[in-house]
Protein backbone atom coordinates (compact mmCIF):
# COMPACT_ATOMS: atom_id res chain seq x y z
CA UNK A 1 0.00 0.00 0.00
CA UNK A 2 1.27 3.09 -0.62
CA UNK A 3 -1.01 5.73 -2.09
CA UNK A 4 -4.86 7.23 -1.06
CA UNK A 5 -7.02 8.73 -2.49
CA UNK A 6 -9.96 10.80 -0.17
CA UNK A 7 -13.00 11.99 -2.17
CA UNK A 8 -14.55 13.93 -0.59
CA UNK A 9 -12.78 16.34 1.66
CA UNK A 10 -15.27 17.23 4.74
CA UNK A 11 -14.98 17.01 8.40
CA UNK A 12 -14.38 12.94 8.27
CA UNK A 13 -11.85 13.20 5.02
CA UNK A 14 -10.00 15.63 5.94
CA UNK A 15 -10.02 14.25 9.47
CA UNK A 16 -9.00 10.47 8.48
CA UNK A 17 -6.37 11.95 5.82
CA UNK A 18 -4.62 13.91 8.98
CA UNK A 19 -4.82 10.89 10.64
CA UNK A 20 -3.33 8.37 8.71
CA UNK A 21 -0.87 11.19 7.52
CA UNK A 22 0.41 10.98 12.04
CA UNK A 23 -0.14 6.24 11.16
CA UNK A 24 1.31 6.02 7.85
CA UNK A 25 3.85 8.69 7.26
CA UNK A 26 5.64 7.25 4.17
CA UNK A 27 1.96 7.11 2.85
CA UNK A 28 0.79 9.44 -0.68
CA UNK A 29 -2.57 10.66 -0.02
CA UNK A 30 -4.02 12.87 -2.65
CA UNK A 31 -7.64 14.38 -2.41
CA UNK A 32 -10.49 15.74 -4.36
CA UNK A 33 -13.99 17.79 -3.59
CA UNK A 34 -16.16 19.38 -6.05
CA UNK A 35 -15.93 22.12 -3.74
CA UNK A 36 -12.22 22.92 -4.90
CA UNK A 37 -11.58 25.59 -1.47
CA UNK A 38 -11.76 21.84 0.21
CA UNK A 39 -8.76 21.04 -1.70
CA UNK A 40 -6.68 24.17 -1.31
CA UNK A 41 -7.52 24.73 2.07
CA UNK A 42 -6.17 20.85 2.84
CA UNK A 43 -3.00 21.41 0.90
CA UNK A 44 -2.39 24.54 2.86
CA UNK A 45 -3.36 22.53 6.03
CA UNK A 46 -0.82 19.84 5.13
CA UNK A 47 -3.85 17.74 5.72
CA UNK A 48 -3.38 15.84 2.10
CA UNK A 49 0.15 15.35 -0.31
CA UNK A 50 -2.10 16.56 -3.50
CA UNK A 51 -5.42 18.48 -4.73
CA UNK A 52 -6.69 16.64 -7.40
CA UNK A 53 -8.34 18.21 -10.40
CA UNK A 54 -10.96 15.81 -11.04
CA UNK A 55 -12.66 12.90 -8.77
CA UNK A 56 -10.84 10.15 -11.53
CA UNK A 57 -7.54 12.17 -11.25
CA UNK A 58 -7.49 11.37 -7.62
CA UNK A 59 -8.02 7.35 -7.99
CA UNK A 60 -5.79 7.14 -10.99
CA UNK A 61 -3.02 5.73 -9.20
CA UNK A 62 -4.40 4.98 -5.67
CA UNK A 63 -4.24 1.46 -4.34
CA UNK A 64 -6.77 2.80 -1.25
CA UNK A 65 -9.89 5.25 -2.12
CA UNK A 66 -11.82 6.02 0.29
CA UNK A 67 -15.37 7.63 -0.40
CA UNK A 68 -16.00 10.31 2.41
CA UNK A 69 -19.19 12.08 0.20
CA UNK A 70 -22.97 13.00 2.09
CA UNK A 71 -24.17 9.60 1.50
CA UNK A 72 -26.50 10.43 -1.61
CA UNK A 73 -23.67 11.40 -3.28
CA UNK A 74 -21.74 8.24 -3.32
CA UNK A 75 -23.36 7.07 -6.10
CA UNK A 76 -22.18 9.82 -7.99
CA UNK A 77 -19.02 9.55 -6.68
CA UNK A 78 -18.60 6.31 -7.80
CA UNK A 79 -19.60 6.87 -11.20
CA UNK A 80 -17.17 9.30 -11.77
CA UNK A 81 -14.60 7.21 -10.37
CA UNK A 82 -15.24 3.78 -11.76
CA UNK A 83 -13.16 3.58 -15.35
CA UNK A 84 -10.34 5.23 -13.31
CA UNK A 85 -9.64 2.27 -10.48
CA UNK A 86 -6.64 0.59 -10.36
CA UNK A 87 -7.47 -3.45 -10.48
CA UNK A 88 -6.86 -4.78 -6.98
CA UNK A 89 -7.58 -1.50 -5.15
CA UNK A 90 -9.20 -1.54 -2.25
CA UNK A 91 -12.50 0.58 -1.90
CA UNK A 92 -13.83 1.76 1.29
CA UNK A 93 -16.84 4.65 2.39
CA UNK A 94 -17.59 6.25 5.28
CA UNK A 95 -21.06 6.78 4.92
CA UNK A 96 -23.82 6.50 8.05
CA UNK A 97 -26.04 4.46 6.27
CA UNK A 98 -24.81 1.07 4.90
CA UNK A 99 -28.00 -0.57 2.68
CA UNK A 100 -27.93 2.49 0.62
CA UNK A 101 -24.40 2.47 0.13
CA UNK A 102 -23.62 -1.16 -1.17
CA UNK A 103 -27.15 -0.77 -3.07
CA UNK A 104 -25.37 2.17 -4.86
CA UNK A 105 -22.35 0.72 -5.44
CA UNK A 106 -24.13 -2.45 -6.65
CA UNK A 107 -26.18 -0.39 -8.60
CA UNK A 108 -22.41 1.34 -9.90
CA UNK A 109 -20.33 -1.75 -10.49
CA UNK A 110 -22.94 -4.26 -11.72
CA UNK A 111 -22.54 -6.22 -8.66
CA UNK A 112 -20.72 -5.57 -5.37
CA UNK A 113 -17.19 -6.01 -6.00
CA UNK A 114 -15.07 -7.72 -3.39
CA UNK A 115 -12.70 -4.98 -3.08
CA UNK A 116 -15.39 -2.64 -1.48
CA UNK A 117 -15.79 -2.35 2.14
CA UNK A 118 -18.39 -0.76 3.60
CA UNK A 119 -17.58 1.19 7.16
CA UNK A 120 -18.96 3.80 9.55
CA UNK A 121 -16.83 5.35 11.93
CA UNK A 122 -18.99 6.47 15.16
CA UNK A 123 -17.18 9.29 15.00
CA UNK A 124 -17.80 13.36 14.23
CA UNK A 125 -18.98 16.73 15.33
CA UNK A 126 -21.55 19.12 14.46
CA UNK A 127 -19.02 21.04 12.78
CA UNK A 128 -18.67 20.68 8.25
CA UNK A 129 -15.33 21.09 6.24
CA UNK A 130 -11.87 20.37 6.04
CA UNK A 131 -11.69 23.13 8.13
CA UNK A 132 -13.04 21.76 11.70
CA UNK A 133 -11.35 18.34 10.36
CA UNK A 134 -9.09 16.47 13.39
CA UNK A 135 -5.97 14.12 13.67
CA UNK A 136 -7.91 12.32 16.81
CA UNK A 137 -11.41 12.12 15.84
CA UNK A 138 -11.28 8.33 15.53
CA UNK A 139 -9.06 7.63 18.23
CA UNK A 140 -10.62 5.27 21.32
CA UNK A 141 -14.44 5.48 18.65
CA UNK A 142 -16.20 2.60 17.42
CA UNK A 143 -16.10 1.53 13.82
CA UNK A 144 -18.82 -0.87 11.98
CA UNK A 145 -17.94 -2.92 8.85
CA UNK A 146 -20.47 -4.31 7.09
CA UNK A 147 -19.04 -7.20 5.20
CA UNK A 148 -21.40 -8.43 2.15
CA UNK A 149 -21.95 -11.45 -0.05
CA UNK A 150 -18.90 -11.20 -2.17
CA UNK A 151 -16.44 -9.62 0.31
CA UNK A 152 -12.79 -10.06 -0.57
CA UNK A 153 -11.72 -11.74 2.91
CA UNK A 154 -8.23 -10.08 2.80
CA UNK A 155 -9.80 -6.05 1.15
CA UNK A 156 -11.85 -6.72 5.10
CA UNK A 157 -8.97 -7.29 7.09
CA UNK A 158 -7.19 -4.25 5.39
CA UNK A 159 -9.61 -2.02 6.06
CA UNK A 160 -10.04 -3.60 9.71
CA UNK A 161 -6.52 -3.00 9.97
CA UNK A 162 -6.22 0.99 8.84
CA UNK A 163 -8.84 1.32 11.46
CA UNK A 164 -7.64 0.23 13.85
CA UNK A 165 -4.18 1.45 13.55
CA UNK A 166 -5.87 4.83 14.33
CA UNK A 167 -6.65 3.55 17.73
CA UNK A 168 -10.39 2.48 16.51
CA UNK A 169 -12.14 -0.51 17.90
CA UNK A 170 -13.81 -2.17 14.90
CA UNK A 171 -16.74 -4.40 14.88
CA UNK A 172 -18.55 -6.33 12.03
CA UNK A 173 -22.52 -6.45 11.68
CA UNK A 174 -25.52 -7.29 9.07
CA UNK A 175 -26.17 -3.27 7.22
CA UNK A 176 -29.42 -3.91 7.98
CA UNK A 177 -29.40 -4.47 11.37
CA UNK A 178 -26.54 -1.45 11.21
CA UNK A 179 -28.94 0.62 9.56
CA UNK A 180 -31.82 -0.52 11.88
CA UNK A 181 -29.44 0.87 15.53
CA UNK A 182 -28.28 4.00 13.86
CA UNK A 183 -32.06 4.84 13.11
CA UNK A 184 -31.75 4.83 16.91
CA UNK A 185 -28.88 6.10 18.22
CA UNK A 186 -28.24 9.24 15.63
CA UNK A 187 -30.67 9.91 12.90
CA UNK A 188 -33.48 9.95 14.69
CA UNK A 189 -31.97 12.29 17.52
CA UNK A 190 -30.90 14.52 14.68
CA UNK A 191 -34.54 15.23 13.66
CA UNK A 192 -35.51 15.48 17.38
CA UNK A 193 -33.24 18.16 17.66
CA UNK A 194 -33.38 20.17 14.55
CA UNK A 195 -37.58 20.02 14.98
CA UNK A 196 -37.28 21.48 18.55
CA UNK A 197 -34.75 24.30 17.14
CA UNK A 198 -37.50 24.76 14.61
CA UNK A 199 -39.70 25.34 16.75
CA UNK A 200 -38.11 27.78 19.01
CA UNK A 201 -37.51 29.82 16.15
CA UNK A 202 -41.18 30.43 15.10
CA UNK A 203 -42.07 31.22 19.10
CA UNK A 204 -43.03 34.66 19.91
CA UNK A 205 -40.85 35.16 22.19
CA UNK A 206 -37.74 33.46 20.39
CA UNK A 207 -35.64 36.64 20.60
CA UNK A 208 -35.75 36.27 24.63
CA UNK A 209 -35.37 32.35 24.81
CA UNK A 210 -31.96 31.56 23.22
CA UNK A 211 -29.85 34.13 25.85
CA UNK A 212 -31.71 32.15 28.57
CA UNK A 213 -30.62 28.94 27.76
CA UNK A 214 -28.29 27.03 29.47
CA UNK A 215 -25.84 24.21 29.52
CA UNK A 216 -28.46 20.96 29.12
CA UNK A 217 -29.82 23.12 26.22
CA UNK A 218 -26.72 23.88 24.63
CA UNK A 219 -26.01 19.96 24.59
CA UNK A 220 -29.18 18.82 23.70
CA UNK A 221 -29.25 21.04 20.83
CA UNK A 222 -25.43 20.82 19.53
CA UNK A 223 -26.53 18.20 16.93
CA UNK A 224 -29.02 20.67 15.50
CA UNK A 225 -25.63 22.49 14.34
CA UNK A 226 -25.24 19.51 12.12
CA UNK A 227 -24.91 19.96 8.11
CA UNK A 228 -28.40 20.03 6.72
CA UNK A 229 -26.90 18.11 3.53
CA UNK A 230 -25.35 15.82 5.08
CA UNK A 231 -28.37 14.44 7.65
CA UNK A 232 -30.89 15.00 4.58
CA UNK A 233 -29.07 12.73 2.92
CA UNK A 234 -28.65 10.17 5.99
CA UNK A 235 -32.33 10.56 7.14
CA UNK A 236 -33.36 10.03 3.43
CA UNK A 237 -31.35 7.03 2.51
CA UNK A 238 -32.46 5.62 5.90
CA UNK A 239 -36.18 6.80 5.44
CA UNK A 240 -38.13 4.09 6.57
CA UNK A 241 -36.62 3.13 9.68
CA UNK A 242 -36.30 6.54 10.82
CA UNK A 243 -40.16 6.98 9.85
CA UNK A 244 -40.98 4.08 11.66
CA UNK A 245 -38.86 5.15 14.77
CA UNK A 246 -40.16 8.80 14.62
CA UNK A 247 -43.82 7.64 14.57
CA UNK A 248 -43.22 5.54 17.74
CA UNK A 249 -41.32 8.89 19.23
CA UNK A 250 -44.35 10.61 18.45
CA UNK A 251 -46.80 8.12 20.15
CA UNK A 252 -44.39 8.11 23.10
CA UNK A 253 -44.67 11.90 23.23
CA UNK A 254 -48.59 12.02 23.01
CA UNK A 255 -48.70 9.79 25.69
CA UNK A 256 -46.58 11.73 27.98
CA UNK A 257 -49.06 14.65 27.17
CA UNK A 258 -51.95 12.96 28.16
CA UNK A 259 -50.25 12.02 31.29
CA UNK A 260 -49.81 15.57 31.97
CA UNK A 261 -53.71 16.60 30.94
CA UNK A 262 -55.15 13.95 32.84
CA UNK A 263 -52.77 14.87 35.97
CA UNK A 264 -51.46 11.55 35.95
CA UNK A 265 -48.27 13.26 37.61
CA UNK A 266 -46.52 9.95 39.18
CA UNK A 267 -47.08 7.68 36.24
CA UNK A 268 -44.93 10.62 34.07
CA UNK A 269 -42.04 10.80 36.92
CA UNK A 270 -42.04 6.93 36.44
CA UNK A 271 -41.32 7.29 32.79
CA UNK A 272 -38.70 9.46 33.84
CA UNK A 273 -36.80 7.25 36.03
CA UNK A 274 -37.24 4.56 33.49
CA UNK A 275 -35.31 6.67 30.93
CA UNK A 276 -32.73 7.66 33.44
CA UNK A 277 -32.42 3.99 35.37
CA UNK A 278 -31.53 2.85 31.07
CA UNK A 279 -28.89 5.73 30.73
CA UNK A 280 -27.39 5.93 33.87
CA UNK A 281 -26.73 1.67 33.23
CA UNK A 282 -25.39 1.97 29.51
CA UNK A 283 -23.38 5.19 30.41
CA UNK A 284 -19.88 3.05 30.20
CA UNK A 285 -21.14 1.60 27.24
CA UNK A 286 -21.10 5.22 25.57
CA UNK A 287 -18.23 6.45 23.50
CA UNK B 1 -24.50 39.67 57.21
CA UNK B 2 -22.67 36.79 58.86
CA UNK B 3 -24.93 33.38 59.14
CA UNK B 4 -26.26 31.74 56.14
CA UNK B 5 -28.93 28.72 56.61
CA UNK B 6 -29.90 26.86 53.28
CA UNK B 7 -32.64 24.23 53.10
CA UNK B 8 -32.10 21.34 50.59
CA UNK B 9 -28.27 20.20 50.35
CA UNK B 10 -28.37 18.49 46.78
CA UNK B 11 -26.26 19.77 43.91
CA UNK B 12 -27.29 23.42 43.67
CA UNK B 13 -27.16 23.53 47.38
CA UNK B 14 -24.31 22.25 48.12
CA UNK B 15 -22.51 24.14 45.16
CA UNK B 16 -23.48 27.34 46.47
CA UNK B 17 -22.47 26.59 49.98
CA UNK B 18 -19.21 25.91 48.04
CA UNK B 19 -19.28 29.08 46.48
CA UNK B 20 -19.99 31.09 49.42
CA UNK B 21 -17.42 29.94 51.75
CA UNK B 22 -14.88 30.71 48.85
CA UNK B 23 -16.65 34.65 48.38
CA UNK B 24 -17.33 35.25 51.78
CA UNK B 25 -14.82 33.32 54.01
CA UNK B 26 -16.15 34.53 57.17
CA UNK B 27 -19.54 33.52 56.88
CA UNK B 28 -21.32 30.92 58.63
CA UNK B 29 -23.29 28.43 56.91
CA UNK B 30 -25.61 26.12 58.70
CA UNK B 31 -27.14 23.15 56.41
CA UNK B 32 -30.27 20.99 56.77
CA UNK B 33 -31.22 18.39 54.40
CA UNK B 34 -34.16 15.86 55.45
CA UNK B 35 -32.33 13.48 53.84
CA UNK B 36 -29.58 12.97 57.31
CA UNK B 37 -26.94 11.79 54.38
CA UNK B 38 -26.73 14.74 52.64
CA UNK B 39 -26.07 16.77 56.02
CA UNK B 40 -23.08 14.72 57.21
CA UNK B 41 -21.87 14.17 53.86
CA UNK B 42 -21.58 18.31 53.97
CA UNK B 43 -19.84 18.69 57.06
CA UNK B 44 -17.09 16.01 56.00
CA UNK B 45 -16.56 17.75 52.60
CA UNK B 46 -16.31 20.65 54.48
CA UNK B 47 -19.09 22.48 52.26
CA UNK B 48 -20.99 23.67 55.48
CA UNK B 49 -19.84 24.60 58.91
CA UNK B 50 -23.16 22.81 60.53
CA UNK B 51 -25.55 20.32 59.92
CA UNK B 52 -28.93 21.19 61.96
CA UNK B 53 -31.10 18.67 62.94
CA UNK B 54 -34.35 20.29 61.64
CA UNK B 55 -35.09 22.98 59.31
CA UNK B 56 -36.89 25.58 62.03
CA UNK B 57 -33.11 24.83 63.73
CA UNK B 58 -30.73 25.62 61.01
CA UNK B 59 -32.87 29.66 60.40
CA UNK B 60 -32.97 30.13 63.54
CA UNK B 61 -29.91 32.47 64.06
CA UNK B 62 -29.76 32.93 60.06
CA UNK B 63 -29.86 36.48 58.63
CA UNK B 64 -29.59 35.20 54.94
CA UNK B 65 -31.95 31.79 54.25
CA UNK B 66 -31.62 30.09 51.02
CA UNK B 67 -34.19 27.35 49.96
CA UNK B 68 -32.41 24.71 47.94
CA UNK B 69 -34.91 21.81 47.37
CA UNK B 70 -37.09 20.58 44.51
CA UNK B 71 -39.90 23.36 43.41
CA UNK B 72 -42.95 21.56 44.86
CA UNK B 73 -41.06 21.11 48.34
CA UNK B 74 -41.24 24.55 48.55
CA UNK B 75 -44.56 25.41 50.79
CA UNK B 76 -43.25 22.62 53.02
CA UNK B 77 -39.73 24.06 53.41
CA UNK B 78 -40.91 27.36 54.20
CA UNK B 79 -43.79 26.18 56.60
CA UNK B 80 -40.92 24.30 58.37
CA UNK B 81 -39.32 27.24 58.66
CA UNK B 82 -41.66 29.90 59.10
CA UNK B 83 -42.08 30.03 63.25
CA UNK B 84 -38.48 30.47 63.58
CA UNK B 85 -37.36 32.63 60.93
CA UNK B 86 -35.48 35.69 62.38
CA UNK B 87 -37.08 39.38 61.61
CA UNK B 88 -35.64 40.71 58.63
CA UNK B 89 -34.16 37.70 57.62
CA UNK B 90 -33.61 37.42 53.79
CA UNK B 91 -35.24 34.47 52.36
CA UNK B 92 -34.11 33.64 49.30
CA UNK B 93 -34.92 30.70 46.78
CA UNK B 94 -33.20 28.80 43.54
CA UNK B 95 -36.32 27.16 41.77
CA UNK B 96 -36.79 26.26 38.39
CA UNK B 97 -40.11 27.41 37.89
CA UNK B 98 -41.17 31.40 39.73
CA UNK B 99 -44.57 31.78 39.45
CA UNK B 100 -45.13 28.43 41.69
CA UNK B 101 -42.74 29.48 43.96
CA UNK B 102 -44.37 32.73 44.85
CA UNK B 103 -47.79 30.99 45.11
CA UNK B 104 -46.38 29.10 47.64
CA UNK B 105 -44.98 31.77 49.49
CA UNK B 106 -47.64 33.92 49.48
CA UNK B 107 -49.84 31.06 50.62
CA UNK B 108 -47.62 30.21 53.71
CA UNK B 109 -47.15 33.60 54.23
CA UNK B 110 -50.78 35.29 53.82
CA UNK B 111 -48.66 37.65 51.53
CA UNK B 112 -44.96 38.04 49.57
CA UNK B 113 -42.80 38.96 51.93
CA UNK B 114 -40.60 41.94 51.14
CA UNK B 115 -37.90 40.18 52.22
CA UNK B 116 -38.55 37.14 49.79
CA UNK B 117 -36.46 37.17 46.37
CA UNK B 118 -37.11 34.88 44.05
CA UNK B 119 -34.22 33.38 42.22
CA UNK B 120 -33.40 31.11 39.80
CA UNK B 121 -29.53 30.57 38.89
CA UNK B 122 -29.32 28.57 35.12
CA UNK B 123 -26.52 26.16 36.43
CA UNK B 124 -27.10 22.63 37.03
CA UNK B 125 -25.37 19.29 35.81
CA UNK B 126 -27.32 16.23 35.31
CA UNK B 127 -26.31 15.24 38.36
CA UNK B 128 -27.74 15.40 41.97
CA UNK B 129 -26.67 15.20 45.29
CA UNK B 130 -23.98 17.00 47.47
CA UNK B 131 -21.37 14.41 46.22
CA UNK B 132 -21.84 16.08 42.82
CA UNK B 133 -21.30 20.11 44.21
CA UNK B 134 -19.10 21.75 42.78
CA UNK B 135 -17.62 25.66 43.82
CA UNK B 136 -17.42 26.90 40.22
CA UNK B 137 -20.65 25.84 39.14
CA UNK B 138 -22.11 29.45 38.72
CA UNK B 139 -19.49 31.51 38.10
CA UNK B 140 -20.04 32.95 34.29
CA UNK B 141 -23.90 31.48 34.55
CA UNK B 142 -26.69 34.12 34.32
CA UNK B 143 -29.31 34.16 37.02
CA UNK B 144 -32.50 35.33 36.82
CA UNK B 145 -34.35 37.21 39.44
CA UNK B 146 -37.93 37.91 39.74
CA UNK B 147 -39.20 40.65 42.00
CA UNK B 148 -42.33 40.76 43.08
CA UNK B 149 -45.06 43.42 43.79
CA UNK B 150 -44.01 43.98 47.38
CA UNK B 151 -40.30 43.72 47.33
CA UNK B 152 -37.83 45.40 49.20
CA UNK B 153 -35.44 47.19 46.99
CA UNK B 154 -32.60 46.21 49.82
CA UNK B 155 -33.06 42.49 50.00
CA UNK B 156 -33.59 42.80 46.20
CA UNK B 157 -29.91 44.17 46.26
CA UNK B 158 -28.38 41.73 48.39
CA UNK B 159 -29.25 38.72 46.60
CA UNK B 160 -28.30 40.36 43.50
CA UNK B 161 -24.99 41.23 44.90
CA UNK B 162 -24.53 37.44 46.41
CA UNK B 163 -24.82 36.26 43.00
CA UNK B 164 -22.87 38.82 41.55
CA UNK B 165 -19.81 37.52 43.93
CA UNK B 166 -20.07 34.38 42.60
CA UNK B 167 -19.34 35.57 39.60
CA UNK B 168 -22.92 35.84 37.84
CA UNK B 169 -24.88 38.13 35.66
CA UNK B 170 -28.28 39.28 37.23
CA UNK B 171 -31.19 39.66 35.39
CA UNK B 172 -34.58 40.60 36.20
CA UNK B 173 -37.70 39.54 34.67
CA UNK B 174 -41.57 39.02 35.27
CA UNK B 175 -42.27 35.63 36.32
CA UNK B 176 -44.47 34.63 33.84
CA UNK B 177 -42.54 35.30 31.32
CA UNK B 178 -39.79 33.57 33.33
CA UNK B 179 -41.75 30.85 33.05
CA UNK B 180 -42.96 30.69 29.50
CA UNK B 181 -38.74 31.34 28.47
CA UNK B 182 -37.42 28.49 30.87
CA UNK B 183 -40.22 26.00 29.95
CA UNK B 184 -39.11 26.38 26.13
CA UNK B 185 -35.58 26.22 26.89
CA UNK B 186 -35.18 24.00 29.79
CA UNK B 187 -38.47 21.82 30.57
CA UNK B 188 -39.76 20.82 27.29
CA UNK B 189 -35.84 19.35 26.17
CA UNK B 190 -36.21 17.57 29.42
CA UNK B 191 -39.19 15.62 28.76
CA UNK B 192 -38.37 15.12 24.95
CA UNK B 193 -35.03 13.64 26.17
CA UNK B 194 -36.96 11.71 28.84
CA UNK B 195 -39.21 10.67 26.07
CA UNK B 196 -36.46 9.56 23.54
CA UNK B 197 -34.08 7.40 25.96
CA UNK B 198 -37.93 6.07 27.62
CA UNK B 199 -38.85 4.84 23.90
CA UNK B 200 -35.09 3.49 23.12
CA UNK B 201 -35.17 1.12 26.49
CA UNK B 202 -38.58 -0.24 24.55
CA UNK B 203 -36.99 -1.47 21.33
CA UNK B 204 -36.30 -5.18 20.53
CA UNK B 205 -32.62 -3.97 19.90
CA UNK B 206 -32.21 -1.88 22.84
CA UNK B 207 -29.44 -3.93 24.01
CA UNK B 208 -27.44 -3.20 21.15
CA UNK B 209 -28.38 0.26 20.74
CA UNK B 210 -26.91 2.09 23.49
CA UNK B 211 -23.10 0.58 23.09
CA UNK B 212 -23.64 1.51 19.17
CA UNK B 213 -24.04 5.46 20.78
CA UNK B 214 -21.66 8.29 19.56
CA UNK B 215 -20.58 11.68 21.15
CA UNK B 216 -24.11 13.22 19.31
CA UNK B 217 -26.46 10.67 21.71
CA UNK B 218 -24.26 11.09 24.59
CA UNK B 219 -25.08 14.84 24.58
CA UNK B 220 -28.66 14.99 22.96
CA UNK B 221 -29.84 12.79 26.19
CA UNK B 222 -27.18 13.97 29.03
CA UNK B 223 -30.03 15.90 30.48
CA UNK B 224 -32.09 12.20 30.60
CA UNK B 225 -29.64 11.29 33.41
CA UNK B 226 -31.54 14.31 35.77
CA UNK B 227 -33.05 13.45 38.54
CA UNK B 228 -36.63 12.55 37.96
CA UNK B 229 -38.08 13.61 41.11
CA UNK B 230 -36.25 16.92 40.31
CA UNK B 231 -38.12 17.60 37.03
CA UNK B 232 -40.96 16.06 37.93
CA UNK B 233 -41.86 18.96 40.07
CA UNK B 234 -40.44 21.33 37.86
CA UNK B 235 -42.70 20.17 34.91
CA UNK B 236 -45.66 20.06 37.16
CA UNK B 237 -45.47 22.96 38.67
CA UNK B 238 -44.94 24.23 35.48
CA UNK B 239 -47.27 22.33 33.85
CA UNK B 240 -49.58 24.74 31.19
CA UNK B 241 -46.77 26.41 29.60
CA UNK B 242 -45.37 22.91 29.25
CA UNK B 243 -47.84 21.15 27.95
CA UNK B 244 -48.86 23.93 25.33
CA UNK B 245 -45.63 24.08 24.22
CA UNK B 246 -45.07 20.03 23.65
CA UNK B 247 -48.39 20.34 22.14
CA UNK B 248 -47.14 22.24 19.53
CA UNK B 249 -43.65 19.75 19.16
CA UNK B 250 -45.39 17.31 18.82
CA UNK B 251 -47.45 18.81 16.06
CA UNK B 252 -43.94 19.86 14.27
CA UNK B 253 -43.12 16.28 14.41
CA UNK B 254 -45.70 15.15 12.79
CA UNK B 255 -45.51 17.87 10.06
CA UNK B 256 -41.99 16.78 9.37
CA UNK B 257 -43.33 13.05 9.39
CA UNK B 258 -45.41 13.94 7.10
CA UNK B 259 -42.92 15.51 5.23
CA UNK B 260 -40.79 12.33 5.16
CA UNK B 261 -43.45 10.07 3.92
CA UNK B 262 -45.17 11.98 1.27
CA UNK B 263 -41.14 12.27 -0.07
CA UNK B 264 -40.75 16.40 0.18
CA UNK B 265 -37.35 16.34 0.77
CA UNK B 266 -36.13 19.36 0.35
CA UNK B 267 -38.49 20.69 2.55
CA UNK B 268 -37.26 18.80 5.44
CA UNK B 269 -34.23 19.99 4.55
CA UNK B 270 -35.24 23.47 4.83
CA UNK B 271 -36.62 23.14 8.00
CA UNK B 272 -32.97 21.44 9.22
CA UNK B 273 -31.62 24.58 7.15
CA UNK B 274 -33.67 26.66 9.55
CA UNK B 275 -32.43 25.01 12.77
CA UNK B 276 -29.13 25.55 12.15
CA UNK B 277 -29.06 28.65 11.24
CA UNK B 278 -30.91 29.70 14.43
CA UNK B 279 -28.86 27.49 16.85
CA UNK B 280 -25.80 28.99 15.24
CA UNK B 281 -26.84 33.17 14.98
CA UNK B 282 -27.64 32.78 19.05
CA UNK B 283 -24.58 30.63 19.65
CA UNK B 284 -22.55 33.14 22.00
CA UNK B 285 -25.57 34.03 23.98
CA UNK B 286 -26.24 30.41 24.70
CA UNK B 287 -23.82 29.98 28.05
Amino acid sequence: MSRTAIIGLGLIGGSLARALKVAEPDHHITGFDPDARQGRMGLELGVIDAAADSAEGAVREADRVIVAVPVLHTAEALKSIRSALQTGAVITDVGSTKQSVLRDVESCFGELPANFVAAHPIAGTEKSGIAASKEGLFRDRRVVLTPHANQSASALAHIRAMWESLGCRVVEMDAARHDAIFAATSHLPHVLAYAFVDMLTRLDAADEIFPNAGGGFRDFTRIASSSPEMWHDIIRANGSEVTRLLEKQIGELQEMLDLMKQGQWDSLKARFDRARSAREKHLGQIE
